[in-house]
């Protein structure tokens, strides 16, 4: 059996499981969550001891220190795991929800949330991803099928295994959770993304590239997530000390995630203001570097001048492009040009800038006076997310739950005809 | 400038009119749609002289009988398409809606419906479509690229033009209604399916293999719709009268319609009852052609037998195919197999088998003792519909005004960083 057919038939198992388990009792998932993360605090040294030989052999690899890290599992994070499995039993269950309507002629209409069907994730190698996102999907009533990093392979089985041991001492179908494994290589992930009929939902969790590149081939239905090329705009009326506050906190508080800032534009009338005194702020704490439109460069002396490119480009790192603007309209243009659809703020203290920059910028979170890196699931207070959505369809913004779910019309008559 | 080109000006200078358009206010929008109503009843003749043109055309061009009474317009007809323009002014307008919540931080998050942009159609010679669709966009403050088929050019032509004056006397920008002539061929088509990041999203409608053709090209989000190989189930428990009614109602009272059923299956304990009753029955009014399984066709003397192929075609005809089945649970998996997503029905007095179908029958509507024929907007109450969707992501089942909507978060804070 070639790698397309293998990976048919474990999404076809995963769809054929995922009926039963859409009507499981939201008790008996809790209960299933809180056994695995019972069962993978039992079976830590097993888990360790199969992740060091996915380090070992990362390392020789030439795996940057960084990927090494997101890789890492230890007493500590395996203990993190398991705290948010108990926190996902906490959160209220979509499934069964929704609003009941009668119609003149006596039909009862339910509209009312199902789940999706199977979830399948593509993402790169970081094995907490494994177990959350399974988790979401078995909170939601869905079947889930992961595709995970090659460099996580020895981690990802350890758990797989666990996490279907655990599903099947629940008397449930272990299919529901169905793993490509890294043997399939990218004819796997290819496979997956050729899975229509089979997998409802395919979200990609990871890098831009990643990303793009199941946007283009998939013919299942995808979640954009994560891409975030995010700006913040100094008005000319803005305090500038809280400017100068919040542009540090969205540029170096965590330079490689989605909702950093990558691009600062300021308004003209308070760039010599403004610039000198964040420049010589950020420099008493980071090493970031600028790179400057020619006014900024004017200001700034001696900075690297920013091209278009800087403009498109999420660099996920300690650099920030800055552009000076005249007027606030420059500046949401400029946004709506280059911006992913994640996270955009303006510091203002004009109502009239404000209202405009909410109602005109197209994004996912849009944020007045106040830091881009809120978009997150948990500080939304979602409780738990399985990506932020860059898209407008279906979901936008920080996916919690609700995301994983879709709605069912349930009609009930006694013999109504039209 | 080659069609591609002009294709992607076209939904570019969309995309500029909708970022100004997206902020109109409810009333101005409904003042709009008023005066479209008004200035088609007083264009009416213009309207109709091209109509007239197109449909001699059409005719010359051995277009069927079917498809001229889709493409004709009369003043009844423009008068139809008008009391709905009228009926959409008074829906509530879903933008500006939304929830608003607080955060232990003090950030004040709102979760606000927004329009989606820009929203493509692509559409048959049906030029009902061209003011539905655009009125449907306008409402949800969108802006619209259509594409309709070629067979209504000249009504197309008319119909844009005088609703772009209005638009245009409205003080708004005309090009929020783009329109992508014939003369651009099908190359225009495939090109509206590659705008991606200047359209929003592309619904199709029409036929199966338009549809199909959509989803498979398209890298600009697609909301499928309208593809409808739907089931009637009738259960040993079935009141069998009731079951005759709703049957020759799901069939026969337009079957050329995406929610009248294609198969109908029958349990084996009442197949000797009620198959005799039923061919009966609808021998009176219609001329049904029945083409059965082994065991219908040894109950209905004289039918055809069904084979595979019946079984998965949607006949958009007085074509029936009828399966005896000998468990509830056999009826559910042929559904799940073959149906389309859209809308399934059973008729039983069994309470556990009318929850089992409930739950475990993947589509969009799911009818208990009552005939698949209510899947419409304006059965359900929504007022007006864009279509059926048939996936499972952002929509499903009858899409009305909230469907051409997404959210934007949008948070207000005094200085607030992670």
């Amino acid at each position: 059996m070639d790698a397309k057919a293998k990976v048919f038939q474990i999404c076809k198992k995963a769809k054929d499981a995922s009926r039963d388990f859409s009507v499981v009792s939201t008790e008996k998932k809790n209960a299933l969550l809180r056994a695995i993360a019972s069962a993978l605090e039992s079976d830590s040294d097993k888990i360790i001891s199969a992740n060091r030989k996915d380090l070992a052999s990362a390392r020789e690899n030439g795996v940057p220190d960084h990927m090494l890290d997101r890789l890492m599992l230890n007493e500590a994070r395996i203990s993190g795991i398991c705290d948010s499995l108990r926190a996902l039993v906490l959160l209220t269950d979509p499934v069964g929800s929704g609003e009941l309507f009668t119609r003149p002629n006596g039909l009862k209409i339910a509209c009312t949330r199902v789940p999706l069907g199977v979830v399948a994730i593509i993402y790169e190698a970081r094995p907490n991803v494994t177990v959350d996102a399974a988790a979401l999907c078995l909170k939601t009533g869905n079947a889930t099928v992961l595709r995970g990093g090659k460099e996580a392979a020895n981690t990802n089985l350890c758990l797989i295994e666990i996490m279907r041991t655990c599903i099947e001492n629940a008397g449930l179908c272990p299919d529901m959770l169905g793993f490509i494994g890294p043997e399939l290589g990218y004819e796997g992930a290819d496979a997956l993304m050729q899975a229509r009929g089979l997998v409802d939902v395919l979200i990609p969790r990871g890098s831009k590239r990643l990303i793009s590149a199941v946007v283009e081939k998939s013919s299942v239905p995808v979640i954009e997530t994560g891409a975030g090329n995010c700006h913040l705009y100094v008005d000319g009326s803005a305090d500038l000390d809280m400017a100068v506050k919040v542009a540090i906190n969205a540029k170096c508080s965590r330079p490689a995630v989605c909702n950093a800032i990558e691009t600062m534009l300021v308004h003209a009338s308070v760039a010599e203001d403004f610039l000198p005194k964040f420049a010589s702020a950020v420099a008493q704490k980071h090493s970031l570097e600028i790179r400057g439109c020619e006014k900024t460069c004017a200001i700034l002396k001696g900075i690297s001048p920013a091209t278009e490119e800087d403009f498109e480009t999420e660099y996920d790192d300690y650099i920030l492009a800055v552009k000076v603007v005249s007027s606030l309209d420059e500046a949401i243009a400029h946004i709506n040009k280059y911006n992913t659809g994640h996270s955009e703020a303006i510091i203002t203290n004009d109502r009239y800038a404000a209202d405009r920059f909410k109602s005109l910028v197209d994004a996912a979170a849009v944020y007045v006076n106040a830091s881009t890196r809120f978009t997150d699931g948990g500080e939304f207070g979602f409780g738990a997310e399985i990506g932020i959505s860059t898209q407008k369809l279906h979901a936008r913004g920080p996916m919690g739950l609700y995301a994983l779910t879709t709605q069912k019309y349930i009609i009930e008559g006694n013999g109504q005809v039209r």
